[in-house]
């Protein structure tokens, strides 16, 4: 009932992950968010966002389900702080990749609560840097 | 010269923390920003956020060093995730606490990058929920 509203957006959102539904996702998407697609590698504004989601879709053989574990928002100044185990059902393997993400969503005034830095690396990144 | 605003920023604000500077260190913040005082406790707001730094200055007998370790900024519609080595420096330790925090910061028309969410233990958030 009091579910923070970002977290059920990311659950929608992980539902047209799964379903390869990218005219659904993107509306989850400030027009000039970027998503890390890998250490090293931003997809920058939707258009590129989008490219990134097909590829990702291809690379898993069409079949990548995701889903929630568990998760933190934390909210200030028209932000959101997501941290989250994100969970990569792929193919050929037993037990699912979970990821300790990290994601920021502002509200816009029109649009809602809208994703802007998609960071499914979590703190990670720093490993790679 | 190309390093990101927010990381001199961060640099500024840690600078400010080590010598119990709380007036500068509160123009880093938006006014309605959120700190992570420590796993499930939030300080809301300029005056919350205030007297937790003061708080904290106190529990570390006013001895506490802030500095940073690797970080990377994540930019994207008009909003920055940072992740990064905080470390802390505390009297009768011979090495640093070192955290992997994570940061949002949102540009502000009028004051530029602002922190909206300050949360120094990053994803391991998770581990205490």
């Amino acid at each position: 009932m009091s579910e923070p509203p970002v977290l059920e957006l990311i659950k929608q959102a992980d539902r047209a992950i799964s379903a390869e539904d990218f005219d659904a996702l993107m509306k989850f998407y400030a027009d000039d968010a970027v998503l890390v697609v890998q250490p090293g590698q931003l997809a920058k504004g939707i258009t590129q966002i989008r490219k990134a989601f097909e590829a990702i879709a291809k690379h898993f053989g069409n079949t990548l389900q995701v889903t929630q574990g568990q998760a933190q928002v934390i909210e200030g100044a028209g932000t959101a702080l997501v941290i989250m185990e994100t969970l990569l059902h792929v193919p050929d393997t037993p037990e699912p990749i979970t990821r300790r993400a990290t994601y920021v969503f502002k509200k816009d005034p029109n649009r809602g609560w809208l994703c802007s830095v998609d960071n499914s690396y979590g703190t990670d990144l720093l490993e790679t840097a």
